[in-house]
Formats: structure tokens, sequence, C-alpha cells
């Protein structure tokens, strides 16, 4: 709002920033029904009940989806028993494995690495320099910069006489409309699959171990981490830095704020924080039981006197 | 053992499973003794004292690790001073720089960039899009997609007239049998060299420092970080995204909770968890003493309330 | 200090490092005046108020910082619309997009990757694998090997009917003399821009999300997130694996502490440590707190018995 000018929509999502509206010199706002009297003069108010969505709505209108341009840059490699459909667009440098198919619609980006035997649906984004292997991809699936999808896991047992290497037989199955961002890593399957559901969104700088099975609309923030065999249900939220062990079971539509350390099983809709993770309730009355403690702690002297 | 068949083997390895081993259909089950009289009838128990050890041994009996295809890709960019093994196998789209040497057996993948001057030993595993620079690798070292190894680390002195470069002169010495995780990062020694010793087994998106000393056999789970010129001893286990700081000595066979934060050098053998991390038990003491007292601050009034 | 020979020079910077003085057998050692007569024989002892800048300067004279050779490797893709300066230098297999500007003495790695019409400054460090794309990079930028610059950000709308996605339509914006670390991830700005603001360190595996801007000579540490429109003044100190949340103001010369999780705006100059973020001398008390108390609650049996 505040860089708008007369051209120009904007939008007003986040109430933190209402006091700014005033102030917009925008030609149109998208904004709650409950702020709509208050644009100023001259800028129209765009009022709906949810207008992060309705922005994201109108803005597509003007900035639709770039569709792929097919055609195979010279410079890509690609093995000649690959399929790849005549709508694709291959990019630059890019390299496409023994068997490899890709569908009608995608796109590969520059220097990305599709290994053999390796399945992309329709209507695929795979942006630069990612690594996909022993995958399978579903539809609409949006891969960014520097993913890595379907190597090895962290696989191997430890014994008095060492370490030894466990194979990794597995594949990473991800389900239609997923994203996965910029520089995740999801590990195959050891002796059987990692599942990305349908839809779910996957941030920046996440680590998916082998077996994960995420369920459908899950949403996982930047730098979580989700050890392996961990079972995460439908619609679960996990938020930014979390960590998640092994074997656990997370129910559809739980909640895990940031940061936290999860180590038991999840309820259904259960919201958790902090490490060990707790109801975030709990977790809030303890900080303020602990704060409450230390302060008291410091005024004790003080309150000692008093007593005199 | 919930999907196999009776043309499978599978196994029983966390007891946490064990109630499922009434329903499998699997030809044979690898299981700690324990559990041998609980197969189904039809199933045969392969009874061994650490059940996930004996499923690394069939299954790599199976699927044994893949063999290097001697030969470099057309489409590979191999300066004129590299020394690349006949043996070695060099992916389509990969650059080895000046002076570099493969040894034999090794493969490098796609895409992957071998800098000036790096060694990379025998039967190596360098997979897609790596970076190796100011590296000297030993033999069977595998190194996972992404991974970078060798750039300039944080070295910048701070005074009072702002930020003064330090140039990063050491190498990073990985020994025999390392693996490093997809997108980790090792940073080059600044002054001295960063030391991967044999065997260590570093998971993925794993920080390590310039000037750090990782101990034979030790291992470094997801998203751990370890800050410049600690030194980390044989055998330590650091959990995922742990965070040590710098110029730390962690004793041998020490093992770092999940989510650490280590600001003190550790003892051998400690277990130590929690930020600022102590002592295992006396972190969940710690936990368990504030959950009751709020649990109790919460009781509070209502004790109240009963003694009147 | 421990490996250098009569032919060297080396530093003392970490007084707990001062006890091995004694013992180097280097030919010069830079140090404290406190340190300088505590050299041993034959050493000569170069003191300066702050060795650490002083080794920086000496060591750059020793070893200068690299100079671009130019040229452009004949494995690149050059787009024809891409103006390329002629004292730049292209390495192998990069591919550089339609419209895109490589300024004078800046070197691209190999298999770099810059996207259509991103702007590249003079006397830039691209290193290889990078990603650049919708990027606006000042002069003497350093972007360490598979960082990723420009992606879309996290960007949906949360309804009940479902995930929909919201258009990225910014740019990123690095300001002259910034370093990115290996791996770390800045997303392009959703309706503005995101800033990186003049010589700001970010270090690897860090994760930058949309709209954050990020004030001159700030140093973001390895495995730290900032998440989207949270604003960082100049000369910030943020630790490693710290998080902050969205829409936060954090002051000028703030300083926030390791794996802090912080969710409310930061004062100038405040220090912060722990999660939820706070004083950091309040934190300590805290951890002091809970530690007697724990302690105590251990003892308290004992003492009961005693009293009998």
């Amino acid at each position: 709002m505040q860089t708008a000018g007369p051209e120009d929509v904007s939008f007003l999502d986040n109430r933190r920033y209402a006091g700014l509206l005033a102030q917009t010199k925008a030609g149109a706002v998208i904004l709650h029904p409950d702020f709509a009297e208050k644009v100023p003069e001259g800028c129209i108010a765009l009022a709906v009940p949810e207008p992060y969505v309705g922005w994201a709505k109108i803005s597509a209108l003007f900035y639709p989806f770039p569709q792929a341009v097919p055609g195979i840059h010279p410079s890509a490699v690609i093995d000649p028993s690959a399929v790849v459909d005549a709508s694709a667009e291959i990019g630059a440098g890019a390299v496409i494995g023994a068997g490899a198919q890709i569908g009608a619609g995608t796109s590969i980006g520059a220097l990305a690495y599709v290994g053999p035997g390796v399945v992309v649906g329709r209507d695929c984004r795979i942006h630069a320099q990612v690594t996909l292997s022993h995958a399978i991809l579903g539809d609409r699936v949006v891969i960014y910069p520097g993913a890595r999808i379907g190597q090895d896991g962290f696989g191997f047992a430890i014994s008095k006489t060492g370490f030894t290497p466990v194979p990794q037989l597995g594949r990473v199955l991800i389900g239609d409309g997923a994203e996965i961002g910029a520089n995740s890593t999801i590990d195959r399957g050891s002796a059987q699959d990692t599942i990305i559901g349908p839809g779910v969104h996957i941030d920046n700088l996440v680590q998916i171990g082998h077996n994960v099975n995420i369920g459908a609309f899950s949403v996982v923030v930047a730098q979580a981490g989700i050890s392996g065999s961990t079972q995460i249900g439908q619609g679960v939220m996990i938020a930014a830095q979390a960590g998640l062990t092994g074997h656990l079971k997370i129910g559809d539509k739980a909640r895990i704020g940031a940061q936290s350390g999860v180590m038991q099983d999840v309820p259904t809709g259960e919201e958790v924080l902090g490490a060990p993770a707790q109801n975030v309730k709990s977790f809030f009355r303890e900080v303020i039981t602990l704060r409450k403690l230390a302060q008291s702690g410091r005024k004790g002297p003080k309150q000692g006197s008093d007593k005199e």
C-alpha cells in the first residue's frame, strides 16, 4: 500500500498495517469489509471476506502462470530411451536419463537432472538445477531450484563392528499440485516409498527422511525436518525449523509450532509447541511460570528487606 | 512387513511394530530371537541378534552397490591437465578443473563440478550437481547431490572500521568411506584444514564450518550445524538440528541430542540435550520440574479455595 | 600456531589458545600487545590491538583476491540478447538468459544459471551452480556455490476452499559488497522487493523469505531463517539457527542469539536469546532459576529425611 500509485491495485490483509490505509495513493485496495469505509478519497475499496485470497485471484489475472515453451534446447542431453512430450520444454544444459518420461506442458529448467526411470507428469515446473531420481511425480508439481528428490536416505545399521550400509530401494511419490521449495531434500524410501500427498506445500531447505508420508494439503515451512518413517496426516501445518523424530504419527489438521521438537505422536487437530513439544497452551503456561519465578527470585531479597 | 508378500523377505527391528507381525504375509522375516516364535504360519523366522544389520546384509546380496560404468560422457568438460582414471565414469555435463585427479572406479555424477587441483580417490560416488573445490577425498567416499565442499568459510574480521575479509587458505580432507548428505555444506579451512575423518556419516543440509575436525565414525544428522574450529572426537553422535558453537572440544562417543545448543566442551561419553545443552538426565529433570510447577500454579487458586 | 614453522606467520586472537604461544615455532606471530612479551625466542611478535584484523590484512598481501580471467568458456550457453562485459569470465556449462547483464571484472562460475533480465554488477564472484533469477546485484557481490536467489517465495492464500497461489512479482536487490553463503535461499519479493543491503554477510544454508529487508552490514549466520516481510536494521547480528517470524522490525545493532525464536520486534541495540526470545540476561536468569529449582527438588526428599 505504501508504494502503490493511482494506476495500482493493492491489498490490506494483515491488520497490523491498517494504520497505513489512510495514506495509500493506490487506485484500489482489496480489504476486509471492516476497513472498507476507511479508504482515503479517490481510492476504491474492493471488500472481500478473505482479502489475501482476493489479492491472489486478482493478481493472477494480470500475471498468469507462465506456460512452457515447447522444445528441447540444443545443449540439453536427452537419453535416446527417454520419452519427452512434444509440448514439453527442456532447458539449456538439462540432463534427462534413460527411460525417463516428461509429460505434456511440463518445463524442465536449465541444468536440471532427471535420473533414469523418473516420471514427471503434465504441466509440472521443474526449476533450474533440481535433481530428480527414483521419483514419480503427478501433474502440476512445482520443484524450486536446487531441490534434491530421491537420493538415498541416511541408511546404515550400527553394530559393534561398525556401520553396515542398508540398500535404499524405495521411491519418492509426489502427488498432483504439490510444491517443493528451493534446496529442500526428500530422500527415497528404504524398503517402502516416501510419499508427498497431493497439494502438499513444502518450503525451502526442508529435510524429509526416507519412508515419510505426508497427507494431502499439509504445509511444511522452511528449515523444518521430518525424520524417517514418520506419518503426517492431511491438512497438517508444520512451522519453520520444527523437527520431528522418526516413526511418529501426526494426526490430521495438527499444528506443529516453529522450532518445536516433536518426540511423540500428535493427535488430530492438536496444536503443539516447544521442545519437547507439548500442547501450545501448556507451553505458554510454562513460559509464564518460569518468567514470573525468575523475576520473583530477583526481587526476592528486596521483598525480604521490606518485611523487616 | 505390511506390504510384503510370500516372495518377499521383510524385517522387524523397531519393537513398536511388533504387533503387526501376526498379520504379515511375507515369506520370511528377519527379527530378534525374542519374536521368532510369533511369526504366522507359512512365514520363515530369520532370527538374528541385530535384525537391522541382518536386513542390511541380506538386501545387499539382492541389490549390490552399483559399479561405475567406465567412460567420459561427450558433454562433460575435462581440463586437459586433469587426470581421470580409465575405469572412472564421468557423467553428462560434469566439469573437471585443471590438475584435478579422479581415481579408479569412481563415478562423477551429471552436472557435478570438480574444481582445480581437487583429488578424488578410488571407488567414490560423487552424485549429480555436487561442488568440490580445495578438497582431497579418500577412497569409497560418497557425496550426495548438491553438497558443497570446499568453498570459503564465513571469514571476516569485524573492527570499528567495518569488515575485513580474511583469506581462506585451507582445504577439506575427507577420509575413506565417509558420506556427505544432499545439500550439506563443508567450508574449507582458513589457516589450517577442515577434516572429516574416515567413516564419518553426515546427513542432509548439515553445515560444517571452517577448521572443524570430525573424528572417525562420528555421525551428524540432518540440519545440524558445527561452527568453526570445533573438534569432534571419534564415534560421536550429533542428532538432527543440533548446533555447536565454535572452538569446542567434544569427547569420543559423546551424544548430542536433537536441537541441542552446545556452548561448552562435552566430555567423553557424555550425553547432552537442550539449549544451553546439559546432561540429558538433568535436562529431563528440568522439563519435569517446570511441567509440575506450571500445573500446580494452575491448580493453586483451587487449592487456595479448598483451604477456606 | 601449532603447525607453523620458521618461514610462517601465525596469529593469536582467541585468548583460549594463549597457552600454546610458548610452543610455537612460527617465525612471527600477530597478537595483542598483552601477549607480545610471551613469544618464545626466535619468534617475532607483531603486536596490534585487533590481531584477527591484522592477520586478515597481512594474509591478503600474500594471497590477493583472485581476478576474473576474461572470456566465455565455449560450453557456456549465452542468450544472444544478454550483455556480457568483455572483461567478465563465464565458466564451463554456465547458462545466461535473455537480457541478462554481466558487469566488468565479474566471474560466473561453472554450471551457474543467470535467469532472464538478471543484472550482475562489476567485480562480482558468482560461484559454481548458483541460481540467479529476478535479481539485481550491485558491485563486488559474492554468491557461494548452490545459493538460490530470486525464486518464488512461499506464497499462497489459505481459505476454506483450499490453497490459492499468490503470484510472486517482486525482485531480489543485493547491495554492493554483500556475500551470500553456499546453498542459502533468498526468495523474490511478492508485491514489493526483497532487499539485502550493502555489505551484508549471509552464511550457508540461510533462508530469507519474500519481502525481507536486511540493513547494511548486518550478519546472518548459518542455518538461520527470516520469515516474510520482516525488516532487519543495520549492523544487526543474527546468530546460527535463529528463526524470526514474519512482519517483525529488528532495530539497528540488535543481537539475536543462536537458536533464538524471535516472535516480537526487537529494539535497537537489544540482545535477545531463547525461544520465545527475550533479553539475554533474563534468558540466563531463567536458565539458572530452573537449574537451581530442579536440583533443589532432587535434594528435597533427602532434606526431608534429615529433618526426621
